[in-house]
């Protein structure tokens, strides 16, 4: 019960909350405590973002109405998977809460996108970390998302994101059952990173270097 | 040395590697050990991409000369603090990487910036974890960092991130040594997150807000 911290001792080990996170698609139908589903909330909100502008927000889908209707906003190859999750939610941004940074040859740089991928990343870590998947999707159709919930055009989504606990793989189509184990695929380190000089090693997409994996 | 995973018991806690993170602007000068930054680096690898992508890069500056080129590209509030700091990297994104998701309206979302976003939320996770401070910065010139490192027009920079181990207050200016310490601001969930339905509270910044907690 004392007050000293946790001994800040450097683990030579990546957080198990990063490693152990896999973007599954087969959910367990039993709902999700409320507040361990806080939890993911306060992931979000202790997120950085510059000049603490916190312009990401959360919709989340409560009622089996909206629920459903939501998922008719997503593209069809995660619909049919994510209808199964209990919980979804979307992250989306107000870019009109923050000045876009300029560039000396007057280009802009918008930060909404970034900081709300940063937001992701934390609920992802905090989701893994209770046990949980919490798995952001890409195919969705913004106009139809923010019809679900009655937003603003002023409001651009970034993701829907399906919410439980892991479920059986059996519980899917055999296509995406095989995708559950397969192993992740990742860049070796020394493509996405460059010391001192840009390596034209790193302009070779995920894609083409996955190709050239493959016995011609 | 038993092969049981670790339970997954849920954790009614915000993960510590999210809680304690702070934007500190203090840095002792002693670099952090290889096989760490490393981690750091595997920390960014292990992040997801929609369709596994992968856009994602590292510049890191290692010479004294690339380092302090790269601090020049800094605005003047981050280049007076940030070059104290033993690691400095730019992540960068390459657009082309990816296809743009396509909206029913024409619209379009570029995916990389959140996909950005995310692997540096486990960059900061990572580096909480093993005691380091990982401060992502939004103002410096794209040009400026393109030119640091040499790389093409074609890649878009995201951040630049101070990385080492948390110094004393006291080696910064007082403005900043305050900001050390100041407690995080952060909306009430209720101003983050809607059920069912788009809020307009929602629609209140984060400034707005601190103006009105402010006595008149």
């Amino acid at each position: 019960m004392g007050a000293s911290p946790t001994p800040r001792i450097p683990m030579p080990e990546l957080l198990p909350a990063l490693s152990q996170r896999r973007a599954r698609r087969a959910f367990e139908p039993r709902p999700v405590q409320p507040d361990l589903l806080n939890l993911l909330w306060q992931a979000i909100s202790v997120a950085p973002s510059h000049g603490n502008t916190q312009s990401a927000r959360i919709l989340l889908a409560e009622s089996a109405e909206v629920h459903d209707r939501l998922v008719a906003a997503l593209s069809p190859g995660n619909s049919h998977w994510a209808g199964a999750a209990p919980h979804l939610f979307a992250l989306v941004a107000l870019p009109a809460h923050e000045t876009p940074q300029e560039n000396s040859d007057g280009t802009l740089r918008d930060m909404w996108p970034f900081n709300a991928g940063i937001a992701i990343g934390n609920l992802m870590a905090q989701a893994t970390f209770m046990g949980l998947t919490a798995h952001p999707m890409a195919g969705f159709d913004e106009p139809a998302v923010r019809a679900v919930f009655g937003a603003p055009p002023s409001v651009r989504v970034l993701t829907v994101v399906a919410v439980g606990y892991p479920g059986s793989p059996d519980s899917l189509p055999e296509d995406l059952a095989a995708k559950e184990t397969m192993p992740q695929e990742r860049l070796p380190l020394e493509r996405i990173l460059a010391v001192d000089r840009w390596d034209p090693v790193l302009e070779v997409s995920a894609r083409e270097w996955r190709k050239q994996q493959q016995p011609a």
